[in-house]
């Protein structure tokens, strides 16, 4: 399964007075890392709420293993870990500029419309997902 | 004019690296206190919303006069300034706890509806508050 | 074993475009916890820096189960979940207004000094810690 | 007078429930203007606090033009706007991907050592930037 890559530029309003960067703010990047890889899919995350299929968190984890410092060119990678019938995983690596794990993560999202009902596979950007899932287990 | 005080306990994550509440978080703070001189005026901001009346920001503008830190217990002061045609202004003073000035600002926001258009004075939110700007100004 | 309990509010900034409290934020509502909790312990988490002792986190999971809107008064339980020679792990429960569950947590933190190294049981504040969960136990 | 020019991209944790950019964000992303403006003077700012130089904010202003939505590539351009015996200011201009103006800004900086008190030019750093600032008046 392959995912994608972005720079993460840690800024100085992450920080916090331990002098490093603040462990909340990990969740906003690994949100931007699934912005880019919608997007590398052809279908970025604008559309899929046009197109009435939010997707909430179900679940968050992550294990911080070395700390980030404000300016650290950090590098994200960001992957499609599981499918399920009403949920979608996304798992994430977070390397420092020296290479180092500084953390690794996996989020569960809810497949939910705009009042934040449950929808199920019949929509068509989870099938489009589903199509993607497929590919990406047949390596 | 009266306005409303509240307590704003400087969180952990509101901290940078300089060991200090960083400058951006003022402006939540004050939102903050928006929400409570509107609850204060038996007009819960949600309401606004709810009845097709948004606030966005036009200007914003801040003087930080004394560091907060973590833990700090600031108080609050925010109050109606300025009422116009088509936009509200509020100001803030915020006090350290040993209550020496910590910052004062103002922000202004435009009356639109949930498209963004602006809405003029016939909105009976917008009425209530042209009657409390005349109370205040009875003074 | 007793936790403590405190209000969150949530603010405005911390709403995202789906209508909702964003996910990260609930990291740092468990850090105010963390806060609560220490005092309530009679020593400020101020006072563990100043002496020399540090909490990053090693791990965090959190399961979101409803969502929390602007001006929500959740209420937060935080409590010591387990010591171990060098981390210690806090847990949370976040109830909505209506008393539902919003939120599981767990939080795992290493102590370390000023410079991230490990700090094994020694320190004072480490054996208050011991202390405390001994007590904790023994219901 | 020359600035810098970088792209920010805006991300789903900085929306809020208007659906567009919450307004504090703005202040972290005029910082990251900063970061980008002190490394291309080549002085990167982390450098600065190494050498004992902090730069906490005395005022900050910003008139919001036009909102910005998730995922809009905006451009941020940054510039010296004044340089004074203990203080720098910076301005900004943040325009949306269609080139609108979306926000013009300012924000004073005092000069201050670790324990926040006051330097005035002497500082080798400030130095620098009084050279910068006089090249800069002289086209």
């Amino acid at each position: 399964m392959e995912g994608v890559r972005m720079k993460i530029l840690v800024r100085y309003a992450e920080t916090d007075q331990m002098g490093i960067a603040h462990h909340s703010n990990y969740f906003v990047w690994f949100e931007a890392g699934r912005t880019e890889l919608c997007r590398a899919w052809g279908m970025p995350y604008s559309l899929w709420e046009e197109q009435g299929l939010f997707l909430p968190l179900v679940s968050a984890q992550c294990r911080y293993k070395a700390p980030l410092h404000y300016d650290d060119e950090a590098e994200l990678e960001t992957a499609l870990a599981e499918l399920r019938s009403h949920s979608v995983t996304f798992r994430y690596r977070l390397l420092t500029p020296q290479g180092r794990l500084a953390a690794e993560a996996t989020t569960e999202h809810a497949f939910v419309d705009r009042q934040g009902k449950l929808i199920r596979r019949g929509h068509p950007l989870i099938q489009r997902l589903e199509a993607l899932a497929r590919e990406s287990c047949q390596v």
